[in-house]
């Protein structure tokens, strides 16, 4: 606990006046002051300079410009926009492309990543992954025609943190691949990335990272761990806008030994030749495949800006003192209503969101969100997600959430809810 | 030849007149009136109802909304949008849905059709098609460990018509898919879908149909063609913005026998379940993987709404008038300055583009866009193509077009550039 700490609205407001991230705030649009937004790690806020580019995308670029906008700043937006990333996850120059899902980038690199390693059959994961890529990996078995096992390893304590020594175990000199979300969705948990690479890699496995919990919340080092592979998204802490699209990362030494399983002409080493054969494009670029949404694309350029701007060490040391600020209030209001924690107490190991459970998470999570305007989100079985996203929120933010909460438990509010999981139609 | 063809501006206007289409013009952002736009086949033109749709997605969903905007407008949006292509692509309800990009769908589909005939060898396409199209083949092919053939037919008439006696001895008792561009992207030939599919249905192959160049420019009849796949683009004359999301479609009969080789979990029957083994969704919604870029997606379907209101059958009749008088136009005002037409003079086997060539395209190109205000576009050779929007593009623009066109040409304009092609960086 921090030594200063005290439990009143008056420590928050202190905490924020010496917050050197606090004009950050400002360059997000605040629609409603009144809302206490705690799901940054699933959509991040709207920055006002995408309102602008985007004004500018529309209607200067595809309204006037049409056709020729592709020759401007659209046709080289993959390649240009993953070099801004590249910044925020430690690559050098040509390793990062901005391009489709994470899925799909996912399915193209453990696809080429098995290419590299034809004699053996084993995939190690956890199951504290997100579970789109854990079917994607089971699709790619599938696809392989099922020659290869995928091992997950799990957890010792409820889903919190992964079962380390099951995990080097499971790591054997058949193992092609490794692939774990460094921060993991539920339970926030940061895997130290150096370490398990090097793990990894003294096996003779290679290693893939999905950074979408980490990337814009954490310093990431791909090129100083040696990291292999790496996807991630780009709409949770970089606030790229629903959907933008993912980014991917392929070590240097490993581009031109593989392709992208799903060649285009995007990936084509010249793609304005019309050849009627593929040719890869030397580098990251053979990744790619077909066009890209490109007004998504361009929203999520200007808001990494953002990011780029304020540093990965400003942000990462503001996001500590948050979550430590969280859990301090977490020990002295939360649990004594019922709660757990469900996210590792060390700093080091854990993300830029912390959560929360409780045995009535799901309708606590309905109630603040249709009552009390908090809105934090829900996973199953009984986590409350506090996304904290040191660019916009506050610590009176926190404070504030964790006051609603409360109320919301105290006074009962959750319990004119039903129990029954409402479906996203 | 139309029978009161005139070669002048006057005739060019009574069209115009006589066009029940005329105001739909009005729908579209002109920011520049001067200018000739004739490349709404590779981008169509910004719809005032995108900018609108884009203002409210951003400030209010994105903005204010949050994340709660998913559980409105966005996550059903895939499917929702996926329906109104359906009417547009004669397809009945739950089979059309958008995701992903034109070469990402195609891989998904040609796999999920090969899987459905293991024991069965050769792919049938040809050389008009879209080269991305061959490269995702070749691609599925290399994936398959290379025991698939591809084989391409050719054409007789300098790439202006696919050479239909080799198609129909390609497609053999070996054949598992033929896949083809329902409209070229060069010449702008119409394949006869029905005979077509027929023809492979015949020899128990599968057909495939990319529609990148035909939906929104000739009614499409998926479903009454016994169609078993189709995959299209929504940028071309469907103004869905630049690199809009595309569309696929799969007969329902194969819906519950195949699957995606990318699952993710938009594709999971439960997703939000979060269940760590893949069970694919029943119906169309297996076919998707991961997030779409949101803001691309919702300016499409408000594009998509103008075409709806516009309809298929005025909008095939209108573009059929264009390309006769846009050929009425090349015989009297172009032929004799060294164009050769590179489309079918056959309005039953034409799309709504019209390629003209000339050993010189390449720097008739380059000055109709750099000093005439002209916007066709370039394809190797020697092709100029010229796009005929129906839902904008005015008869006065065709003349206009042409007029600019005889006086690149007449006066040599062309000729202070290089013939060495700008590389798009």
């Amino acid at each position: 606990m921090n030594m200063d700490f005290r439990p009143d609205r008056k420590f928050a407001l202190s905490l924020d006046q010496q917050d050197d991230l606090a004009s950050f705030r400002d360059r997000f649009v605040i629609a409603d002051p009144g809302l206490i937004y705690l799901d940054g790690n699933s959509l991040g806020r709207l920055p006002k300079a995408a309102v602008e580019r985007l004004r500018l995308a529309v209607e200067d670029e595809w309204g006037r410009g049409l056709i020729r906008a592709w020759n401007q700043d659209w046709w080289g937006a993959p390649a240009r926009v993953g070099e801004k990333i590249a910044r925020l996850v430690g690559a050098a120059s040509g390793q990062v492309i901005v391009c489709d899902s994470t899925s799909v980038d996912l399915f193209k690199l453990v696809l080429a990543a098995l290419a590299l390693h034809p004699q053996r059959g084993r995939i190690v994961t956890d199951t504290l992954n997100f579970p789109s890529d854990l079917y994607v990996l089971q699709g790619c078995a599938h696809l392989l025609g099922g020659r290869h096992q995928i091992v997950r390893i799990g957890s010792r304590d409820g889903d919190v943190t992964p079962d380390l020594a099951a995990l080097e175990t499971a790591i054997d000199e058949n193992t092609a691949l490794v692939t774990l979300s460094q921060v993991t969705f539920k339970s926030g948990y940061l895997y130290a990335m150096d370490a398990i690479t090097e793990l990894a890699h003294r096996k003779g496995a290679l290693v893939l990272w999905d950074l979408c919990h980490s990337v814009g919340a954490v310093p990431i080092a791909l090129d100083a761990c040696r990291a292999d592979f790496a996807i991630g998204c780009t709409y949770k802490y970089l606030n790229g806008g629903p959907g933008s699209q993912a980014f991917l990362y392929v070590r240097k030494e490993w581009q031109e030994k593989i392709t992208s399983p799903i060649w285009g002409w995007w990936g084509q080493d010249q793609p304005f030749a019309f050849d009627l054969d593929y040719t890869p494009a030397p580098g990251i670029a053979r990744f790619l495949s077909g066009s890209q949404g490109i007004l998504s694309l361009l929203a999520m350029e200007a808001a990494l800006d953002v990011t780029l701007e304020a540093g990965m060490e400003r942000i990462r040391e503001k996001s500590i003192r948050m979550t430590e600020y969280l859990v301090d209030l977490f020990d002295t209001r939360l649990a004594p209503l019922g709660f757990t924690l469900g996210t590792p107490r060390t700093p080091d190991r854990r993300g830029s969101h912390v959560s929360i459970r409780h045995p009535e998470g799901y309708r606590i999570n309905r109630a603040l969100i249709d009552d009390m305007n908090v809105v934090p989100d829900f996973r199953e079985p009984d986590n409350l997600r506090l996304g904290l996203a040191p660019l916009y929120t506050s610590f009176a933010d926190v404070w504030e959430g964790v006051d609603r909460i409360r109320r919301v438990v105290e006074e009962k509010g959750y319990q004119k809810y039903p129990t029954d999981r409402l479906t996203v139609t």
